[in-house]
C-alpha cells in the first residue's frame, strides 16, 4: 500500500485569477508583505499497489489522464510506503 | 524574500464527497488499485520578510485567518528561502 501526495499547479505562465483574490483578500486583512499567490490541487491517494514501481506507474498515469489538465498545469507527486495491515 | 509552500486538508473524519467522485472516476478508467482520494488545497505564498521568524508568523497567520476553515480543515506548511533580487 502506497500514498500518493500530489500536487496539481498552474503553469507559470497561466493566470491565475483566485490566486490573485487571495492575494487580495489577504492585503484586505493587512498582510502587506504578501509578494503573490498561487493556488493549486492537493491530493492524498492511497494505492493498493505491492511494488513501488507500480504504484508509481499507476499514479503518473492518473495524474497524465485525470488529476491534471496538461494544456494548464503540471503535477508533481511524492510516493511514500504505508504500513501494510 | 520567503515561499511559503501551504497544505490544506480536511480533517480526516470531515467528509470529503470530491475526493469520493475523483475516486469514482479513477475506478471508472480501470485504476482497480486505488483505495481512497482525499482532496485539499495547495498554495504557492510569497512573502517579503527578512526574517524567517516573521515570514513563519505571517504565513501562520494567514492560514487561520482566511486560508483554512479551522471547523473542517487543518493545515501545514513548509518555508523556503528565496535568492533576494
Amino acid at each position: 500500500m502506497f500514498l500518493a501526495k500530489v500536487f496539481v499547479t498552474l503553469k507559470p505562465t497561466v493566470n491565475d485569477p483566485q490566486g490573485l483574490t487571495v492575494l487580495g483578500a489577504l492585503k484586505t486583512l493587512g498582510f502587506e508583505s504578501v509578494a503573490s499567490v498561487r493556488l493549486g490541487k492537493y491530493l492524498e491517494v492511497q494505492v493498493n499497489e505491492s511494488e513501488r514501481s507500480q504504484a508509481e506507474a499507476q499514479v503518473s498515469e492518473m495524474c497524465r489522464k485525470l488529476l491534471a489538465n496538461p494544456v494548464i498545469e503540471e503535477f508533481s507527486y511524492q510516493l511514500e510506503e504505508l504500513a501494510s495491515v
